[in-house]
Parts: structure tokens; C-alpha cells; sequence
């Protein structure tokens, strides 16, 4: 009889990565765009933005300065709402129109996303299937050089300006996928608050959120060094877990939302909101971009794939749960059930978002609570049921978020079909 | 007769840029550097550092790792510890032995900026000087791509892995001048803290005060929304003020010197105080990087470059004043004189580095008094008279600092030959 094998030792991961795009941020940053690109050498750019985008005027604004600095420049409006593999076949189309030797990508994160696509795809042969993420896709690596991409968020909510992802659905499989590398980080993040003015409240609220649980899941994600050594260190993943550099930028952010979402959300035209709620954005892009998120955005692919009926008031007449939304609708529920895996770091964010002081004998309840009092003031959904999801729609839901395994990987606690499905209760 | 002309109105800045390299930080991020190197596609790297940290090991470890990855490569070690045109025209000369594709600079500040100048002169005809900010140099920009460049800081002090920065001896001139340009940032910083473990105390001692310096002195910095707007958006210095992404970096070094200095000076084998400065050089050099340093740094070179005698224990044995006992010397009157600018920031800055709380009332002492309680507890030299300098050094010592331009722009208060001169006597 042989003795079983001792597993090998595999030492705790004792490294971590981060990075993200030069910024450059303020009160009429975008002005300077075209010299920005001048600068880079660039001599034609394709602007990429979706037709809502458009019509408040800052990619044909961008597409002025292009040229007013000397860059051949055009405008291309078709990015979808929620990318797919189809939306980006025909976004790639329009950036092999002409030799275009850089992006600018004008809008929220699905615009931002089809840039990378469009960059990744029409530098390299190839269909984006070959890229995403494995069992999915092929898993290839970019490896020819990308085109230098400037992102220009308008929404003060994405975070996609900062990180190397771009998500995606893909139709055929009826699932969303990620494609993530360092190539598609962008080369140049313009953020100029200007451009959130025009925000209707739903947007503006929905963005924000999502700014939130960006910051609050990087911030309870597994700490990076909690986590096996990866075996072959090139193959870290995308998200590495929450880490001191992280955590500051999630902090930061965190008491940016809850000192400014609110004042953004009941007066658009209030700069110094706007401001600062561009600044969190920004923060915790980076954060998120290295850390990572775990369950609110696991669920949310599920919560906005599956819907039916729904029509958000504030964004485009179709149905569909907008992103923020969707990611917020089960954060109470959430961070409650989280709290056990650091209960010191529950209690700070919600003193951060709130100004008050917590002790552990405020308990599970003190962030789930300041979180729905947030969402009740600035008039997100109250629940799933809102979407039109019902108790028998929980099956679908936990199944949809099973699949998300990039996110279950850094979720501070051991995910079973029974917690999720539980969520999903305590969130209807 | 003409009425006097009105100044056309010049709006305040109201934008900011920042930037930093990808980092790889940690325990053992060090035994990557050759799936990095090749990761980034190259086939052949020269390892740049000194004699001194030869000695150490750690560039022939890397020289090691990277032939182990299948790329070729080879160690210069003919950095001067006070890098001058001459000693980096030497340097250069090395790097054009072959057709390398990258570099990597493992050691302190004086080798990374040999290496960002060797980057820069290997890729473009020339000379350092054509590249010089102006009026002392021909202000050339670089214009065509400069090659990969890894950074392996080994001193917790320099933040020169994050900058754009190079600083050089003009020895003809006998100056000290700046080359500044994005293209001359790292490619990726790898800092691993054991590399810091074998520094002898008095080096730990003023490369922690150097961090220290960087991350108080970008703090106080003009804020970058107290300037005129530039004239040529393409144009903003290097140095844009204090800043909310500068703040958050510095504020967070600061803390944590004031918790782990002490620590690391008096036990070098203390990797979790190692790890501690290593993470508080990283964040500090990257506030720095785009915020700006003022009057220590600006008196520092001065302060070594009229050295005459001055040898400094625990390192190599010649006149010299190290860097961060050049730059901390002046730093008690310096920062007890720009109290009045922002006296809420420097009381700050005295909470994050004691620990303790302090308010209006215990004034402009607060800060200076801890510096030098935290300067004595860890040894460094009490005065410019440990560096032989006399009352009659003081005008040598203010024409020096007056030449430092980039410096004064980010002073956060007027600076005269009186407030210098004053500043110097209250530093011997
Ligand atoms: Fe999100
Ligand atoms: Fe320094």
C-alpha cells in the first residue's frame, strides 16, 4: 500500500501588480485633446461612441479639436448599448476603413470596451473569440502592438478608461465573456467632468453605484497575499485581489460617493459633485482594475441577461437592466453575507459612505444599511422584483452567476448554490 | 499718453495630469524579471547598475534570471554614484555594444537616471545636452520611441522607478540639470523589498528621509489649481503642484515612514518594516512624480555639490553629501517656514508622521519638531556643519538653490535670497 502523496508546497502569493493609464483630469482637460494626440505622433483618429453620446455634442467636439490639430479625424456612432460579438464585428468594420493609427473612444464603458475590441481586432488577425478568456475562447495573447487608444469617459461611472477588460456578449453562446490583456489598457484617460453635466438623474444615480461597488468589492476582495502562488507567474490573473495600493484608492473613492452622489444625483448642473464624482470614478477604476470585484457585479451578467420587460427610465426605450443597477440590486444582501470575512473592513466602509462611526456591535447590518438608505434617497430600484424577476426566477439567476468565475475568484467567502440563492431572496 | 496695458486675463489652472509605471511588487517579484522581460517581447537586455550594488548580487541575479528566460544579456557596471554628462556619455558608450532591445537598471536614483539617460541617447543622435530644459540645454523632446526599460530600485528612496526625470552634473557648466520627458518613464518598476534587506543603516536612514521629503514636500506644494494656466497645454511642467491623486499618495507614504523608519534603521532584517518603506518609496515616488518637490530639493544640490571633505559613513569613500542628507538638512526650517502657506496641511503631515494630534495652537514647531526628533532618533547628521559648511558657505548655498527653477514654480511661498539665507543658518 503506498502512503497518499503530499501535495506539493504551494507558497501563499506574495506579489502583486498594478497599474493603470496616465490621466489627465479637470475642468477643460478635453480642450486639449487634439494637441494630446498631436503629441503622441498620431496622424488620423477614429473617434468610436454610440448615437446617445453623440447627440450631446462631445464627439463631434473631439472630432473638431482632431482636426483643428492637424489629425485626419471621423466619427464613428454605431457601438451598441451592451456589446456583443456582432455589435463588434461591425465597430471593427468601420476602424478598417482607413489606416486609422489611433482610437479615441467617447461614451461609458460599452464604448470604451468596443474601442479595445476594435484596437485588439483590427491590429491583429483573428476574430475575438480566439482572445477570450479560456474554456470560452482560445485565450490567445495580443501579440502584435495595439494602436494607441484615448479613452474619454462620460459617465463618471465605468472605471473601463482604467482597466485592460472588455466585456462582451457573446450571442451565439447566449453568454458574456471577458477579453482582458495589458495591450488594451488605454494609452491616455481624459476625463473632464464637463462631460457628466448633461447626465439625467437615473444615469447619473445607476453610474454612481456602480462606481460604489466597484470600490466596496475590490475593498473585500481576498487580500492578494491570502491566495495560493500562481504556478506560472505570467499568469496571474486580471483580478489579483485587494492590496495596499488598491485599498487606498477604494477608501478615497468610497468617502468621495458618500459625500457626493446624492448632490450629483438631485443637481446635475452641480460642478463640484460632478467633480468629485468623476475623481471617484477614476479611483476607483484603478482600484477595481488590479483588485478586483466579486459577487454584485458576479450577478449582475445574470440579473441584466435575463430580462424581460424592464425599460429604464433615463436611458435608451429598450428593455434592459442599465449595469449599475443591475450590479447594485444585490449589494445589500450581498455585504451582509460578507461581512464575517473581515468584519473591520465592512465597518470602515460604512463609515466611509457615511460619515458615522460603526463597532462591531453594529454588525452585519451597518453596511447593508447604509447602502439601501443611499439607494432609496437617489432612487434606484428597489429590488429584483422591480426588473420583473420572481421567486422562480432564482434557479436562472444562481446558475448565471456560478458561470462568472473570475469574480468568484477573489469573493472573500466560499460561494454555494444555497448563499447565492439566498441572496437573490434577500434581494427581491 | 497711452493707458497702462491690462494684462490679458490668464484663467487658473484648473487641469491635471499624472502618471506611473506598471508595478510588480512584493516578496519574491524580483525572480520574475526574466518572464517579464521576455513577456515584453524582447531578446536581449543590458542589466545597468554600480559597483557598489554589484557587490550585492542582485544584478547578477537578474542577469542570471534573463538568460534563464532566453534572453541575451549582459551587466554594465560603470554608473557613478553622482551621474555626470561624462560618467553617463561612459554609460552610453555600453549601450551601444550591441543592438540591445531593453534595459534594466537595478540600484538607487544615480542608476536609474543613467539608465533613462542611456535609453534616450542609444535611440537618438545627440547629446544629453540638446535635451536639457532650457535655458541650459536645447530643450529637445525626444521624437522617435525609446526602448524598454525595467526598473529595479534597491534603495527604498529614490521614487526614480516613476518618474520621467533624469538628473545629471553638467561638469563643464558645474550644475546640476534636469532631462524631463514622458518617454523616459520605466516601462515596469519591480520592487521587491528584499533587495533592500543588506543596505547599511546609515543609507536606509537617508533614503527613508529622501521618501520622507518627496511625500512632504509634494503635499505642500502649490496646489495645482493655484497656478496660472499654461500658455501651451503641451507645455505644463513636469511639476503640476499638489493634487487629489498626489495628496492621497503622500499622505498614505507619510504614514507609513513615520510608522516603519525607525524600524528599518535600527534592524535591517525587519522585512515587514523593509516591505513597509519599500511600499512608502513606491507611493511617494509616484506623488512626486507628478506634484513636485520644493526647497530641500532645491537646496540639496547645492548642499552636495559644494561639498569639500564631507565622507559619509556606509557609503563609498569620497567627499560627498547622499541625497537624502543633502535634502533633509534644510528640512525643519523649511517646513517651519512655509507653515503660514497651509498651516492645516503641515499640522497634518506632524499627525501622519507621529501618530500624535496637533492643532492651530501648537503652530509652526508642530512639524519641525518632529522631523527632528524622527532625524535624530535614526542618526542623520544634525547640521550643515557635520558637512563642514560655515556661516560664510550661506551665499554659495542660496545662488545654488536660486538656479533650481523647477523647485521654486511649486515653492508655496514667495522665495527671496533673505528667506534662504535665513533657512541655511537655521539649518547648521
Ligand atoms: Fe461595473
Ligand atoms: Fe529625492
Amino acid at each position: 500500500m503506498t502512503p497518499p502523496t503530499m501535495p506539493a508546497f504551494q507558497a501563499n502569493e506574495s506579489v502583486f501588480t498594478w497599474a493603470a493609464p496616465p490621466l489627465k483630469f479637470g475642468t477643460g482637460a478635453l480642450n486639449e485633446i487634439g494637441t494630446d494626440a498631436a503629441a503622441m505622433g498620431v496622424s488620423s483618429c477614429l473617434v468610436i461612441t454610440d448615437p446617445g453620446v453623440r447627440e450631446h455634442g462631445v464627439p463631434d467636439l473631439v472630432h473638431d479639436l482632431l482636426l483643428k490639430a492637424g489629425i485626419k479625424a471621423e466619427v464613428f456612432d454605431g457601438v451598441a448599448i451592451e456589446p456583443t460579438d456582432r455589435s463588434i464585428a461591425t465597430a471593427a468594420e468601420a476602424g478598417r476603413s482607413r489606416a486609422w493609427d489611433c482610437f479615441v473612444a467617447v461614451g461609458g464603458g460599452s464604448t470604451i470596451d468596443t474601442a479595445k475590441a476594435v484596437n485588439l481586432l483590427t491590429t491583429h488577425p483573428g476574430e475575438l473569440l480566439d482572445f477570450v478568456t479560456p474554456p470560452i475562447g482560445a485565450g490567445k495573447a495580443p501579440w502584435l502592438p495595439l494602436k494607441p487608444l484615448i479613452a474619454v469617459p462620460t459617465t463618471a461611472g465605468t472605471g473601463s478608461e482604467s482597466t485592460t477588460i472588455c466585456v462582451v456578449d457573446l450571442l451565439g453562446l447566449r453568454l458574456k465573456a471577458g477579453v482582458s490583456h495589458p495591450r488594451l489598457r488605454p494609452s491616455l484617460a481624459v476625463i473632464d467632468p464637463r462631460t457628466t453635466l448633461s447626465l439625467p438623474p437615473e444615469v447619473t444615480a445607476a453610474s454612481g453605484m456602480d462606481v460604489l461597488c466597484h470600490a466596496l468589492e475590490s475593498y473585500t476582495s481576498v487580500p492578494f497575499d491570502a491566495k495560493r502562488a500562481p504556478d506560472d507567474p505570467q499568469r496571474r490573473p486580471a483580478f489579483c485581489g485587494a492590496n495596499p495600493i488598491s485599498d487606498i484608492w477604494c477608501e478615497t473613492a468610497l468617502r468621495l460617493v458618500g459625500a457626493n452622489l446624492r448632490a450629483a444625483v438631485f443637481n446635475g448642473r452641480d460642478l463640484r459633485a460632478r467633480t468629485a464624482m468623476a475623481l471617484a470614478s477614476t479611483y476607483a477604476g484603478t482600484g477595481f482594475g488590479n483588485a478586483g470585484t466579486h459577487l454584485p457585479h458576479a450577478a449582475s451578467y445574470p440579473v441584466a441577461g435575463a430580462v424581460r420587460e424592464y425599460r429604464a427610465a433615463g436611458y435608451p426605450a429598450m428593455p434592459m437592466v442599465p449595469h449599475g443597477q443591475a450590479v447594485s440590486v444585490t449589494a445589500p444582501a450581498v455585504f451582509r453575507w460578507t461581512y464575517p470575512a473581515d468584519p473591520a473592513r465592512h465597518l470602515r466602509a460604512a463609515e466611509l459612505l457615511s460619515g458615522r462611526t460603526f463597532t462591531t456591535t453594529d454588525g452585519p447590518e451597518a453596511l447593508p444599511n447604509i447602502l439601501s438608505e443611499l439607494m432609496s434617497d437617489i432612487g434606484m430600484p428597489s429590488g429584483l422584483h422591480a426588473f420583473g424577476y420572481a421567486e422562480d426566477d432564482t434557479e436562472v439567476l444562481v446558475d448565471g452567476t456560478l458561470k462568472q468565475t473570475r469574480q468568484l475568484a477573489v469573493t472573500p467567502r466560499p460561494v454555494d448554490r444555497n448563499a447565492l440563492a439566498d441572496i437573490f431572496r434577500r434581494s427581491t
